[in-house]
């Protein structure tokens, strides 16, 4: 069952030639996840073949306009074509207030349901049959905050030679067994789930880190994350600067991940001024071996676990 | 002295891989008209290398959100790299409570300043020594204005063996000739700009139709216009649809043009399903012989009149 993380925009509070605003798109089994709206999300989506029309929700950091300003055109553009389904939108408050706004105040019909959801208190903000959306408060110049896109345990590998030899027949028993139900096969005998299939399989986890600096909590919330996808706004040289505004460095970021044990760290929300990414990447990979720079429009195919 | 038209954006309503949304820039003597500001504009702004930081003005045609909701994400990069000149907006009634409502909802300090006009009748919008701009209400489903940039005549060439033949020493006289003040030489003799100088040379006329149906009154608007850019959204084959959305046909924005006595018209504000906009410019060549259709960062360098 694929997962596919395609990175919209990458920039940092300004675009660039190469780089679109803040955005993450995640497909899943159809479902498509956006973190963070920047000015021109939808463009990107067009150009990396998303579509409008598919289950969607929306998770906004924190309402900096570089994360925030593409979501009234996303709207537009999903009534122009025609959206029927329900769209939910989750961010911190004031999210509501901002669309409210942009509807009274533009041109604008929404044809088709927007439910907001504000958070105001860090946890769970999802709980579905496959997976959970989490959410912990970032350190940032203003309330911000990181998700955690979590998916449950699915059953382990199924053995239908087991199964027949413990006497339970093809067809609907086994279907039984899979969805974890134990089964009846004669009066002396029951069969459960642990005799004919492996142990669950652990889900993946991916991470998205708005704006915020280096932070201890963070590398909890991202514990054992496959992905996780970091600021990185400023190269070492400007610590100074990332810190008074509440940004990490590579270096930063790297901890991070390495507190973590995240599998891969993925650096995101560069400034404008490195149009040659190598240093944050060299600076990097000193602490933590396994990163890479996102690239506006590139994918990330996460591979279920065994 | 040159006068550089860009098209920023020239697709209607939806952006495409190929069209951002709505803003046409014009250049002239360092200074910036910005016509429209879909979402995008930003960073086509910056594909265009304009910058953000040079005497600017902004005309808002109208509220429709494919022409208004880059604003708030151009005045925020303006602000981020330090622009400190006044930027002057104008626009139909309405513009100042969206700009208000973006500032007051999106985490967003705005550093220099922005004085809003909001026009309620057509007519003479700006008085500047060179050049006026004036706008005139189009024919749309909201209040759409149309805007036209036109240069004051400037003066004739001067004959510098004119001036001297009568009696006139290069230096200052001259200087005061070439302003059109007559010049005492003697107690009999007064030389007068006419007489070393050839007429005035006229201006140039740029007019930028936002949404509209094809218009009489948009005709007269852009009487002898050098440029004409005039939307045209749909193809013939849908001027049902054109009619009842109040939008034009390429062939309704040739009539325009044919009766305006325009010298070249160029259509855009193209819907994304023409992919290849030839049906368009076939359509109404068939009317009007001087158009083209634009295209993203499409350049036109308007010369001097003779």
């Amino acid at each position: 069952m694929s997962m596919r993380i395609t990175f919209l925009g990458t920039a940092a509070s300004i675009p660039t030639a190469a780089r679109a605003l803040s955005a993450v798109a995640i497909q899943r089994k159809g479902e498509l996840f956006l973190f963070d709206c920047g000015e021109g999300t939808q463009r990107q989506m067009i150009q990396a073949k998303l579509g409008f029309n598919r289950k969607t929700r929306i998770f906004i950091t924190h309402k900096h306009g570089d994360h925030i300003l593409g979501l009234p055109g996303l709207l537009q553009t999903m009534s122009l074509l025609g959206r029927d389904k329900p769209l939910q939108i989750y961010g911190p408050k004031g999210t509501a207030d901002f669309l409210e706004a942009m509807i009274i105040t533009v041109e604008f019909s929404l044809r088709f349901p927007v439910e907001v959801c504000e958070i105001e208190n860090e946890g769970l903000v999802l709980n579905e049959q496959e997976y959970e959306v989490h959410s912990a408060w970032a350190e940032h110049s203003i309330p911000s905050l990181a998700y955690a896109l979590i998916e449950k345990p699915r059953p382990g590998k199924f053995h239908p030679e087991r199964a027949l030899a413990l006497g339970v027949p093809k067809g609907s028993l086994w279907h039984r067994l899979q969805e974890g139900k134990a089964v009846k096969v004669s009066d002396e005998q029951i069969v459960r789930p642990d005799d004919v299939m492996d142990p669950p399989r652990p889900g993946r986890k991916i991470v998205i880190v708005g704006d915020t600096k280096p932070s201890d909590k963070i590398a909890k919330f991202a514990c054992n994350a496959d992905i996780l996808i970091h600021e990185a706004t400023f190269a070492e040289d400007l610590a100074e600067r990332a810190a008074k505004d509440l940004h990490s460095t590579p270096t930063g970021a790297a901890l991070v991940a390495k507190k973590a044990g995240a599998k891969l760290l993925v650096l995101t929300h560069i400034s404008a001024r490195y149009g040659d990414p190598a240093i944050l990447l060299e600076e990097a990979k000193n602490v933590f071996p396994h990163v890479i720079v996102a690239e506006d429009l590139m994918r990330i195919d996460v591979p279920l676990k065994d």
